[in-house]
């Protein structure tokens, strides 16, 4: 038996141990991640082909937890608030993926079929192919921006001398309330959902 | 004259080198920020107290663009609206600052009065206290989910052969049309603004 205490490499580890570097410092290179997994370079190119890969295997690993429903199309909306609301768990989790994943094109197939399921719910709601990826786009983009702000700190504004009344009246009512973020979330996502409705001449919300 | 050779140090300039290094690799370190600036740690520690001051220093930076306009309360949604979009300007010049300055309480007193001016706006379109934070939260979240969707390669998704014809049809009807992200930001604020102007009983959108 050849170097015993040699771990085996195997994708599910790469992309763990890439996100957990991601999840430290907001970026991995290579050799960090060769040495986090205490391996040589080259055997990591034996499994991956480079950074491009990993972002994708990254990506996949944060998706690969979204339960897809059985569409029906009449019951669309309820769909994408499945998808959606798990999409958002998950990068709840890895806020600092975010920025990291969307400045790569998706192509983990993974992934891809979450997009695939999101497209399906807009088509059966009557969306024409280009407000369809709009839809898809706004509910995609509101998704990551809350998933960041659920990984804000409990205190996410404090307020100086100068505030506004109207700024801190609010920020007495609620910001410290726990379940803040996904009330939040819920509220919007429900909001944009019954907006995109409305702009669908066939269907109604 | 001592030292003639070295650079003077400011706020301003500390603020900006500390981005550049955030828009290159995601994230700065103290020594890096020195080094970038060719002084000492001890000189940088002259001026701000440490990472947490940088990183409402970025913050403002991003935050100062924006101009906030005399509010019209019957005017609301279009305050917002101007505000809205030229955060969204902004920040998607820097998409890597997102999860950073997200990850830390608002304490920027340039970024507080932008806060103040879209709770103003939000109390003359008479939502509650906690409504308005809610409000505030959500439009938030979109705008920085949206600069990172704007801040995203011309290809956003590359399907496979899997991918369904819903979702192929979406992406060859629009995904590489210029301002598709701006018109997508567009859309998606509208909807949520009119959304939002419904949940309000005493105002129309």
């Amino acid at each position: 038996m050849a170097r015993p205490s040699q771990p085996k490499l195997s994708i599910p580890a790469i992309a763990k141990a890439a996100l957990k570097l991601v999840d430290a410092q907001g970026d991995f290179t290579l050799p960090q991640l060769a040495k986090a997994l205490k391996v040589s370079a080259s055997s990591l190119y034996n499994h991956v082909q480079g950074r491009d890969e990993i972002i994708e295997l990254m990506r996949g690993q944060a998706m690969q937890v979204i339960s897809l429903p059985h569409l029906e199309p009449e019951k669309w909306q309820e769909s994408v608030q499945l998808i959606a609301t798990e999409y958002w768990a998950s990068y709840s989790k890895h806020p600092r993926l975010i920025p990291l994943m969307t400045s790569y094109t998706v192509r983990d197939s993974t992934t891809l079929r979450v997009y695939d399921a999101l497209a399906e719910a807009f088509a059966a709601a009557g969306f024409a192919p280009k407000q369809r990826l709009q839809a898809i786009t706004i509910i995609d983009s509101f998704i990551l921006g809350s998933a960041l702000d659920a990984a804000a700190p409990a205190e996410v504004w404090l307020a100086d001398e100068q505030a506004s009344p109207e700024f801190k009246a609010a920020l007495e009512s609620g910001q410290n309330t726990e379940d803040r973020a996904r009330q939040t979330f819920e509220l919007g996502l429900e909001i944009i959902l019954d907006g995109l409705a409305r702009t669908v001449p066939t269907t109604r919300a």
